[in-house]
């Protein structure tokens, strides 16, 4: 399992992945979060779950495509970068999907796409397997692909597209990853954090954060701490008294 | 869908339940929290999800056997009680299951029971729609049935058997409820609350909270602000420079 997030806000844009891997019983660590910036023009940045099989062969194809100018280098509006990444699933599709539908595997391979091209605004996209993109919008400003629910109830809470700063904004994204590692083992670091700063074009923050990092260790457990506090002042459930029944 | 949840402490229990019940786009309320009780010698108390009619079949059934001094009135242990469960829906199966199935509906319910019996200690089951029961122990306290992950995190970091009272317990499991219906609209309340000391052998604290409750709308935005101030007060992700490239 993975588990992938992107926030997209006013000032900019927050990416997040874990990196663990599995195949059956063989669990191992894998970098989910992919680059594609010409500096000043354009920058990319793509996270993913699914099959890693398939999330290589894509990110081989967008990468060959972007080093000859073509696909993402070319892409004239996000929109149409989304649409490439869609087209390149569906070419991973032709190749691969009846073979894996033939052994009862499922064609399993998400994105989300984050980014900017110089002249629009910053965007943030999810690529489905099928090839269809999905838009965040300022109502629903964050994206998630893997093992999404653990992790969601924090930023449902915490991220407003027009108010939360970035710097929050990356906590948030934190605390909900470290939130789903602790619920779920067959999701772990290495953390990858991206922070991407509205018109910037250029990509200038980012931070991997292994298991033993001590950054990680204390936000987890002064998040912990934090929580109990915050439970222990909210005031207490009133029971109302009853015998032995309750009504219906 | 529901999310129903049970806790087993030192000090007792705590089980919870919403009230929302949907058959495709038919939504409304129903409660999903049974009792049996003879005070002085056994309480099980009965939280429930999946399907509606299969779950009504059950305590139907549960009700009838126990009213006639068998079936739950009658079980020696605990676990004999959990299998009593275990065994009626095997019955509703035997009933209802292929003519489900033939029609492509999956046979779904669950229950957990938390309890106690005169001379024994309290304790918590979650029965599965097969009809195998499955007990929490002292390192996993709380049980859960429906939409069990978003509402999973905040059970993981505070509930311990050993220490957590149950008034905290309490606080713990309404906040579980309250992220579960914040991220999916088909979980809703009212919210059933109860709270069974140890040794009581009978029950005497109980809640229902109707969305307009004051105090569940209290709790619902004293948490949120809690959680945000939570977060402001952790340090800062601290990124790295970097320059349009990141490790792999």
């Amino acid at each position: 399992m993975s588990y992938c997030l992107g926030i997209k806000t006013a000032a900019g844009l927050v990416m997040a992945s874990d990196s663990r891997t599995s195949a059956g019983d063989q669990v191992s660590v894998c970098q989910k979060m992919y680059l594609f910036v010409k500096p000043g023009e354009r920058v990319f940045v793509l996270v993913t779950s699914g099959s890693l099989s398939l999330s290589q062969s894509v990110v081989t194809l967008l990468d060959k495509d972007f080093e000859a100018g073509a696909g993402l280098a070319a892409a004239p509006t996000l929109y149409d970068a989304a649409r490439v990444v869609g087209d390149t699933i569906r070419r991973v599709g032709e190749m691969d999907r009846q073979y894996l539908e033939r052994d009862k595997f499922s064609f399993n391979v998400h994105f989300i796409m984050g980014g900017q091209i110089k002249g629009a605004e910053h965007d943030l996209y999810l690529i489905y397997p099928q090839g269809n993109p999905l838009r965040a919008s300022t109502d629903a400003p964050f994206l998630q692909i893997g093992e999404t629910k653990y992790g969601r109830p924090i930023l449902d809470r915490g991220i407003k597209y027009d108010s939360t700063p970035l710097e929050v904004a990356s906590k948030y994204a934190l605390i909900s990853i470290d939130s789903t590692m602790r619920s779920n083992m067959t999701v772990g670091p290495p953390v990858d954090m991206l922070l991407y700063k509205a018109d910037s074009l250029k990509v200038t923050h980012h931070r991997r954060l292994v298991a033993s990092d001590p950054d990680l260790k204390e936000i987890h457990t002064r998040w912990e701490q934090s929580l109990r506090r915050a439970v222990s002042e909210l005031p207490p459930v009133q029971f109302e008294e009853v015998e032995n029944e309750i009504e219906e």
